[in-house]
Parts: structure tokens; sequence; C-alpha cells
């Protein structure tokens, strides 16, 4: 998907919301236990529910990944259903040398057919370039969603580290600005410091962020917006536990629906606020 | 598999020889592909053909991934397959928030059972906790190998991001001494930088560091040695596609245990000069 669609799906559906699929099997409703694939059950029911409220869902890898070979059956039987106008995100945190990347490219935009997958950004360039550089990623609008500020405590530890001009977070912002651009390459920005996205705004206007930490983590969407809106809306903002686990029971999919219509009923306000 | 019990092998074997399992469908030879499994068989043979002479397999968890499910069935039938006194290395660099390193957690160290992860650090603490802390896995021998100063040429790009008294690996490696010690926490260092072992064993003296880079990469095992080995040997140093694809043919598991005799036998040599 390329950015124009992006944006025109969010207009059209007065939406920037993310779901993140962070399914896990202790924590689904029981009931679901009898049918073969209860990972793609609940999952097929939360996008049955939501799909008209939300512009992306965002597979958690880890939580697949929990349940082995079947696990990415279940994970490749989601992205086979989930449909094609809603972006698609592999929250899978890769980054490795050059040639690894190119086989985590190969597995989330080949074989999986996402449309981008969220990238750490430890081992720089080359680890970041396999996923942005192919003319195929390229012709197919491919997009890698580069961790610049994550919405954890322990962002703190190196993510803050000052060279004296700048902090880290702020290089991988700059720097990586040299290795794509806003067609192709998006930043995951946490919601629990909207204070930075004022920052952040000025290094990359034109980017989507991806806003994890509104709901379980903490994250006000109204500060998240302030500071992070910009003319594009530019915002992907993610609630995963809020809504998928929003009840437990047979009508956990209302329940679902209803926590992820509160939230794009508060989005749309916010977009007619500035004119969208 | 505990400190100890690493240490043990390593002066029994005379190797701190560590094989990266990047198995490559297009690599392979052509014949095994009308095995069942090829990517298995492929591993079997090699496993079987140098299990003597390494004390270390790591599966790079990309290669695998690029076959979806199927993949990770190569991969469970691989790591059961490995000797229990071998150690095993899941090459995964993963990383996110607690709830999610803790799915990570749970799918390499008890759906896969290795016995160790690679882990990057941009996250900070509570990403990687989640891989040291529970009590099971204290019980259990496992290990984080945490990505400090990687072979690539992107390591330029933020690793030594310069806070005016240290570099971003340096702030790494001391802080990281905080969540874990010797007998859990291991360290990437790259091959490529033997000159910066020196440096890193001022801060992390007794722990293990693995050492990807000798090889195709270009680094020097004789200058890794130089600066790298502690009194407990205290590396693991890899090499993955020197000595899997020594060999292209019928022959590929004999070309694969040359290539990793002869690594072997410098490892032996160097031992012996420090009195192991």
């Amino acid at each position: 998907m390329n950015k124009k669609e992006l944006i025109n799906q969010i207009k059209q559906k007065q939406s920037f919301l993310c779901i993140g699929l962070d399914t896990d099997i202790t924590k689904i409703p029981q009931y679901l236990l009898k049918e073969d694939d209860p990972i793609f059950e609940f999952n097929k029911q939360i996008i049955d529910a939501t799909k008209d409220l939300c512009v992306a869902y965002k597979p958690n890898i880890a939580f697949y990944e929990t349940m082995g070979a079947k696990g990415w059956e279940s994970l490749q039987k989601t992205i086979d259903y989930i449909p094609n106008e809603i972006f698609t995100i592999a929250d899978a945190k890769r980054g490795d040398i050059g040639n690894t990347s190119k086989m985590y490219a190969k597995a989330f935009f080949e074989t999986l057919n996402f449309d981008s997958i969220t990238v750490a950004p430890y081992m720089g360039e080359d680890s970041v370039k396999p996923f942005l550089d192919s003319d195929n990623y390229r012709n197919d609008n491919k997009w890698v969603i580069l961790l610049a500020l994550t919405s954890n405590k322990g962002a703190d530890d190196f993510q803050f580290f000052d060279n004296g001009e700048k902090k880290l977070f702020q290089q991988v912002l700059e720097q990586s600005k040299q290795w794509g651009n806003d067609e192709n390459l998006m930043y995951v920005v946490g919601a629990t410091r909207p204070e930075m996205l004022k920052e952040i705004r000025k290094i990359v206007p034109n980017s989507f962020l991806l806003v994890p930490g509104v709901g379980a983590q903490g994250g006000s969407l109204q500060e998240v917006c302030k500071y992070g809106l910009n003319n594009d809306v530019g915002l992907l903002v993610n609630s995963s536990r809020g809504i998928i686990y929003a009840g437990n029971d047979e009508n956990f999919a209302t329940s679902a629906r209803n926590a992820a219509l509160s939230i794009q009923t508060e989005m749309a306000s916010l977009l007619s606020e500035i004119g969208n």
C-alpha cells in the first residue's frame, strides 16, 4: 500500500486506528479452544468486527512464535484474511547483517505478504536497507517502520544517550532519512512521551508515525494528536490489549468493536478539528 | 547449559567453534531438494559431520522464517537433533516491550528449548530482563547474548555514538551488567574489530563473547584470540557460510567437516599456547 492510499483510507474511515493482534492462547475466550485453530478464529472474529473502524492491523509476531509452526500457520491465515485495503504491520522488531535482513524481508514481505515491518536500528544502515532497497519492495509499496523512541521504561536506557548535540533517537531519525523517505519509511514513537513528538516532528515533519502505548500502557490520544498530527494526518495510533481483550466471553468481538468504536469516534472528532 | 559445562566442553574438544546454521534452500546441494524436509536433512548431515569439532550451533532464525510454518518445523527438528552437550543459540536479534519479550522467551526457551538467544539492546532493560529474570530460566541455565559491537559496516552508525565519556556499545556493556551476570549474559562482538576487544575486556573481563565475522566477513581468528581470550577461554567464535557451504555436491558434509576441522585445529593450537 502506498502513502496516498493509506491517507485516503484514513480520511474515508475517519480513523487512524491500528489494532494490535497480540493474540495469546491463554487470554482468548476459553470456548474458542475447541476450534482447530483458536488463534486464527479469534483474529477472524476481531477483524470482522472492527475492519470498518481501523486502517491497520499489527500482528505481534512474538505471540505467534510461542506456538511454533502452528503459530506461523495462524499468522499466515490471519494475514491472508485481512482485507487488501487495510495496511498490515508485522510487529517483529527485526534487524541483522545485510544478508540476514534480506531473509527477514523475504519472510515478511514475500512469504507472508505484509505491507510493513517494524525494524530495530542498533545495527545501522546495512541492517535496514534490505527492507527498503529492492526494486520489488519499492514497486510493491513495502514499508519499514523504524524504532525511534519506544513507549517502554527501558527507552530511557539508551535512546536518550546524548552526544552533546542530540540524543540517540534523534540521531536515528536524522540518519535514517538518508536511507529512505516518507513513502517507504515510518517511525515508532511511543504515546507515553507525547511531549517528545514536537521535537520529532521537527526532524520528520512528513513521515507517518506508528504510535503504540495508548491504552494499557497509559498514553493519551489527545496529547499524541496535539503534537503529532501533520497535514497528511501522519499518525497510526495502535491499541492492542484494550481492544482485543475488551471482553472475554462469547460476545468478545462485539466488546472489541465497542472499544474500537470509542477510539474511532474520538479520532473522527480530532480529525474534524483540523479540517479532515 | 551452565558456564562450567560450556567451559568443560571447550577444553574437552579443544574448540570454541560455533557453527552458524544459516541454511538457505537456494544454496544447499540440489539433490537434497527431493527430500521431504531438505533444510532439516542438510542440517542433520552438517551436525553429524561436525558435532565433535564444535561446542555450539547457531541457527539463524531469518533463514527458517522465509519458509513460513514449514521453516519452523525444520527449525524444531534441528534443535531437537542437536546433541544435549552442545550449546544452542537462537540467532534471532529479538527485543520488545516486556510482555512481548516474555513471549519471545517462551518461544525460544520453551517451545524450541534453545540454550540462548541473541537480543538487541535498543529498547533497554525491560526488553532484556524477561529473558533473564524468570526463576525457570535461571534454573534451566538459559542465556541472553546481547548485541554490543556488531561485525557489519552499519555498526558505525549508532554503536559508536559518543557521549564524551563513552560510546554507545560501551554503555550497553556497562549498563547491562546490572541486569545479569557472566552466568547468564554473553555479548556479541564482531571479529571485524578485534582491536576493540581489548577495550571490551576491560568492561566484561569474565563474560563469554560470541564472535561472528571470522571467514566470509573477513575477521581473523588469531587477532580475536589475542585480545579476546580470558582465563575461561571466554570466546565462542562463529563461522557460518565458510563451513556449511564449503562444498555444494554430495560430499558437502565432508567438505563442511574439513572446513570446521581446519578452524578447530587452529583453535587447539591457540588454546595450547595459553595452557588450556
